[in-house]
């Protein structure tokens, strides 16, 4: 048996959670801004209360922490970030931070003293709404902040994340020079609890999900077709330069090619978020000279996203030469795929069995601070909770039934007694550190 | 050997037109309005000079006329439009008004009298960028304007045409009763001379071009396609409805299509001018909900333009259940072929041949004023002249050599010492008026 969480705290965060933050169409917590700091008041103020240890780290991350029986063992950690997109929902991010203070909060009402710390971190400025750069707050912990991320303006304010940090009583000089309050080798493991992003738990009928790696990704969020305009009517296939059919052609190309990977069993997804012809010049009858486009592909397989590039790079090749169109790509932007610890992936399962709990194994699409620590060689899992209506949209809706499941499991998963242990066994499948 | 037409005329009446109608980046005459009426008033002021009859009609379409030996005689008519559309260039359709023009002055001048009435049209309101309906100057004239077409406003003042028409001394309230100041039978023949509008006689090195036929079409200018938004990275392929993919999917097949029907010898032009994702919404990190799109498809052949609306059907069938994507197609428009005279194609052809002027018979895509005709049942042609740029844009350029080469054929074809007999014979192959 779990000792349960005190998810009555849980459910009253939420609420006021909601009330400091509704905006009148949606939840807005605004990285290093008013938004996410009563976020963070809030949940500093709740754990205070209850009597547990709370710390801030020069970027301004919240530890709260029960103390272990051994408190120099590393640390087992949870938590996610407090932030929202702008116009939001209330549980993207919050659910994994709420999830594991009610944890803590069970443990201290009833008394209970883990093998070792546990610690819950509430992080900061995860959504890249704010600032173009992803996970600062968790890459700031780790002293791998970039120095002239600091200098990042705010996509509303224009001010710079340096600015927003020392307005709220951030240290931004140290993180300059790659202070880092935490170690991995300090760490035990990292557990993630977070909202599905996607419709899978939903239209599979399960309350959880335990994730088995991050997908990584390439991006051309710029990419260009130049062609020519031209008469649609007296212009002849032949002398056309058409930039929609080489860009759909492109389109039906890297789809066909997901298919059959994925036939293969390869992990991948391939994504045109936007395809546009130029408002200002396209009409019904003119032949398209020009089309922007982005294109994101995504796997946890590093080989597949190597064979998508170069798969990707021959297809604008073959194209740009058969419809005599340009095809510019543009900048390229990617992340490292990220994997979770098999054993920590397994003891979920077991745990999500033992306590009846239906859940599966599953990808995680989205990118989430957890990658940061999996990638700096901790020991990382991640926590599904089913989700409606997807994130990032003021529909967004999780059932509290479902993160009342989510909590339990984390319980049962971080209560190990063999915490030490098993940051040990861990050890060994550690990748190498900043991979 | 032919009269040489009056090509100084011709060059003194562009440079005119040109300083006129100028506004500052490109060609504006606008239709029923100041630029078109300038255009009207110049050349009529230049047919009065020469001792040319001229007439009106209420739709204030222009009509020079060079009397003939037998003046009860249908009568060969040219002509083309002098209105442009907003910023476009000079010689879209005034170059078919003054290659009639130079050729009746450069018979009055040497005192040649035809057989038969020659009449050169100047016609009102050709381009759609104006009024929101094809052709109504030449509907107007053969009493064949839809009565509700008078309330239709101009898409920049919003003033009706009526009004725009009675403004400049015209008479709308004979228009709404089907007033008609051409009758078919009254009409040996019409040639319209025009600038090519695409980039085929640029292209294969050739001064004119004899037009088979003026494709008709089917539009769909209002397409919409809607799947879901979600996000990129944690929506499976199974889970979902890419608008991106359905339509792409579309363009592809129906690019299929035109490759197999034109390896088949059929004529058929295919064009997706716009295909664009929602601005607001899009984003490189989001499966795309709705696309806008438009499909432009024109064919001289009634039978394909019936078989590829046919294959559109079943596309959009097969896609959206494949895709989950619902494709709404919109409201349709359509217009019909109209044929070319085949004995007015081969007299061009020939006197071409004659006077050592080097000319492709060749398909027109754009819609021109001579379908009106043709739907009449007029035995009518079409002479292209080369023109690079493309037209409707101030970088139309025609090279004045071509412009002589072309008002010399019409020259030679238009003096037609057989001309009642070849109205006659004609008479033959008349489409079904109004077809």
């Amino acid at each position: 048996m779990i000792v349960e969480p005190d998810l009555a705290l849980a459910e009253h965060l939420f609420t006021r959670l909601h009330d400091l933050s509704f905006d009148g169409v949606g939840i807005t917590r605004d990285a290093y801004g008013a938004g996410e700091q009563k976020a963070h008041d809030l949940v500093r103020k709740a754990a205070e209360e209850i009597g547990l240890e709370v710390k801030l780290d020069a970027a301004l991350n919240l530890y709260i922490t029960l103390p272990g029986r051994n408190r120099s063992a590393p640390v087992i950690m949870t938590g996610s970030h407090l932030d929202s997109v702008p116009r939001g929902g209330n549980f993207d991010g919050a659910a994994g931070v709420l999830a594991g203070l009610a944890v803590l909060a069970g443990w201290k009402k009833a008394g209970h003293v883990p093998p070792v710390d546990v610690t819950v971190m509430a992080i900061r400025a995860e959504e890249s709404a704010w600032f173009p750069i992803s996970y600062p707050g968790s890459k700031a912990a780790f002293g791998k902040l970039p120095a002239e991320a600091l200098g990042l303006p705010r996509a509303d304010s224009q001010r710079s994340m340096a600015e927003h940090i020392a307005a709220l009583g951030g240290v931004p000089e140290r993180l300059s020079h790659g202070a880092a309050a935490l170690k991995p080798e300090n760490i035990a493991c990292f557990v993630e609890t977070h909202i599905e992003q996607g419709p899978v738990l939903i239209e599979e009928g399960l309350p959880l999900g335990i994730v088995t790696g991050i997908r990584g990704s390439f991006r051309y969020r710029e990419a260009r077709a130049r062609g020519a305009y031209a008469h649609s009517g007296a212009t002849p296939r032949s002398h056309r330069r058409d930039a929609v059919v080489a860009v759909a052609r492109l389109v039906n190309a890297l789809n066909d090619d997901w298919e059959a990977l994925e036939a293969e069993g390869r992990d991948l997804v391939v994504t045109f978020g936007r395809f546009s012809t130029d408002p200002a010049q396209a009409d019904f009858s003119k032949v398209s000279g020009r089309v922007d486009f982005c294109i994101d592909v995504r796997s946890f397989e590093p080989e597949t996203l190597k064979e998508m590039e170069q798969r990707l790079k021959r297809h604008v090749k073959a194209i740009s030469e058969e419809t005599k169109v340009t095809i510019d790509l543009g900048p390229r932007t990617s992340s490292d795929p990220a994997t979770m610890a098999p054993s920590l992936r397994a003891l979920l399962m077991q745990r999500a069995e033992m306590l009846g709990i239906a859940a599966k194994e599953m990808p995680c699409g989205a990118g989430h601070d957890a990658a940061v620590f999996a990638l700096q060689g901790v020991p990382t899992a991640m926590l599904f909770i089913r989700n409606a209506n997807g994130s990032h949209n003021p529909l967004e809706h999780m059932e509290f039934a479902d993160f009342a499941a989510g909590a339990r499991l984390l319980a049962s998963a971080l209560d190990m007694k063999s915490g030490v242990n098993l940051a040990s066994a861990d050890q060994n499948e550690r990748p190498a550190v900043d991979a």
